[in-house]
């Protein structure tokens, strides 16, 4: 099965649970599928578990948990998988910048593979054909026609052929599918150190789901903070132990030089403009790493609970 | 869907699953369907779980995890719901005292709602009909003629259009499904304190799940002294920022004048007259609030390992 | 349905979805249905959480957790069941020692429950007959046809009528199949010290997943550790007290003479004998005893995350 089948079996099952979810459903005059997941709705706990499985086209499966007593909020996101590659850096990274005359959003899911044009699918492979696409967009706006017209295009089918859902950072569901990105945001932090992710078997992450921000800009700050200062990553890889003894603390957000502070004030601080924060800061903030070969087992970094008190805003 | 036969559904998956569960089912003379999970069955966590989905009216999800390591107990009970009011307020309160010649039990469950008759729900609205009733009952007595007639004279259906499930408290089944109530708990009381609930959108709640206790009254004091020294909830909510500000800390179960000590020592203060206890008391010990439209994020109250520790009568 | 019925339906699921699962099944010349879950697989997290549900015979459930932030591991595994003596002892306890020719592995699974010829079963009775018959295999080797043989001849079938699971300690399944085996571990200490399983309920229990080993000796060594050090069990009972305070201390492994260091290094204190190590030596951390009869709840033992961090051999 494809990434966007297994994906589709999902956005089938939002739409078809569509009122309980509180969510809801529409097709564009192009007859485009489209589930609003929080942007006029209100979605909720379910809408966002079930819309982070779609970034992961169903290869990954997306709980809740308890965090840990000495962090802010009660409960964790939790991801498990045996297919990391394929659920997180083929389908669920955030690699699709999607602009057009009159929209922007982030794009993630099995649509990215199908379309393969990011400099990653040169480098992990893994691009797909797919007769129905299937994507996530974190976006404040609905899709418009010049968006799907775009996807579909890029995916080579035309746009009655998309299913689109979609939710904004300062929502419920959007916010715990941004949270569920504790393992991809290692594993990209891994790639671009030059670490061979095809080493890489299992993954599970885990990260407090912070309190829903008032608007995108925030929001985008909260969730990123949950992942860089309460996010707990562990990997089962094969390979040599070299590469993880000298690359291992690097990989945590705390080797980053802008770490230390809530993510907006870094934002703030380069007059916010995202392309000057240190790439390196985006990752969790503990990596476990065990080598399925030499069973060695190594553990970078650590947790920073003050830094998610000031980030998440606690009151009184 | 209405609750009731949302419920049915699980009430149905009680009596496939009987020998499984361990518990027992059967008729009445006049046909209504009884299920016993914990009377003079043996019942166990999964019978718990699936009564305690009962009395939500499958509206919420129920599940076991850790506990915090401060706590007594290594099991906690968790629930979390896109639909707080209608699966705690108008289902799994137990606000229907149930009382005749032969007969006594707390009555909680989808009946309620189609019974419609308590002040709570002029307050809430969400009365519905149902064709088919469901109700569950925490009480030491399997339902006689006279409490079945009752409740289904009430419900305007004939006796055989009746489904009960019945647990003790002092059993296992009828434990977690009292320990379950820790988000109902903090929406009775802020419904108390004046909160519109209609603002609240999702919920979750966690509360360590007590030893069972050998008499129904010792079973009610540790459960609610598992949600009131160690329950934990959040809820996302709408509206404004003040009135949250306003009755915030009077939320938790540390507001109360009577908090302090276990349950039973409370009760016992009182002449074991349970109206004379502080109403108040009955919250859990901390909330969390995550207000959607402004951002903001207020925790309230603490927890008391200690209490747990004398409640749970700890040995050695 | 019998135990072998029962943990057939799980088997089967493994055969469907090998593929996403990373094993492989295949049949062997005499049609024994062989199941490679990491022998020469790579298997997963959800590979394993199955394996540990067939060695239960599907009557206890298996999931992934968050381990207490004092452990060194991130995950902890967790189960939960209300048939403890027929899901742990007559089925998951590794009791069956399978040696030919050419073959060495633990069996388990309810296999052992048809075959009914360990002491373990004159005691506490659960044989069964079954027309076909399902086994859980912890060996570095895929089952020859010697042992096919062997465990059909004991059950009564024909090798047709097989189907056997299997991995190495040393791979992610067989790690997390074994550490499922907390509550069972306090279950044999229990027996071995006369307390009648009968009187046990319901059970669940908890430990840390470990790193996988490179070698099946260093996986034992961790996976023991695991629950020696780390693992916690409740156990819900009938029966009085008295037995209960007179054993409750003996029950978790820091009542062992051996207690104090990793399992590996207590084995080659005793020249890699496994018999000269004090058998009181296996079972949890921790145990909590809830009396149903008389409301009494026990708690024995401590953690020790001390010794998990020397056995998992953390670095850096």
């Amino acid at each position: 099965m494809t990434l966007n089948e297994r994906a589709k079996y999902i956005t089938d099952t939002l739409i078809d649970l569509a009122t309980d979810l509180k969510i809801s459903s529409s097709v564009s005059s192009d007859g485009t599928q489209l589930i609003d997941l929080g942007v006029t709705t209100t979605g909720g706990l379910e809408a966002g578990r079930l819309l982070a499985e779609t970034c992961l086209a169903g290869l990954a499966h997306v709980s809740y948990g308890s965090a840990p007593s000495a962090f802010p909020t009660a409960t964790a996101v939790q991801i498990d998988t045996d297919h990391p590659i394929r659920a997180c850096m083929a389908s669920q990274y955030a690699g699709w910048q999607l602009a057009t005359d009159d929209y922007f959003g982030m794009g993630s899911g099995p649509m990215r593979a199908a379309a393969g044009k990011e400099k990653l699918f040169a480098e992990i492979g893994l691009t797909e054909k797919a007769s129905h696409i299937v994507g996530v967009i974190e976006s404040g706006q609905m899709p418009t026609a010049s968006v799907c017209n775009l996807i579909a295009d890029a995916c080579a089918v035309t746009p009655d052929k998309l299913t689109l859902a979609y939710a904004r950072t300062a929502s419920l569901a959007g916010t715990v599918q941004v949270v569920a990105r504790s393992l991809e945001t290692a594993l990209h932090k891994m790639h671009e150190l030059g670490f061979d992710l095809a080493r890489v078997q299992s993954g599970t992450g885990v990260a407090p789901l912070p309190p829903v921000a008032a608007d995108d800009m925030s929001g985008i700050g909260r969730t990123n903070d949950a992942i860089l200062y309460g996010g707990e990553v562990t990997i089962w890889v094969t390979g040599d132990d070299e590469s993880i003894e000298l690359m291992g603390s690097n990989i945590p957000s705390g080797a980053s030089k802008d770490y230390g502070k809530p993510f907006i004030e870094i934002f703030k601080q380069y007059d916010q403009d995202f392309y000057k924060i240190d790439p390196h800061l985006f990752s969790p903030a503990v990596i476990n790493i065990n080598n399925l070969e030499t069973g060695r087992y190594f553990r970078f970094g650590q947790f920073n609970p003050a830094v998610l008190e000031r980030s998440f805003g606690l009151h009184p």
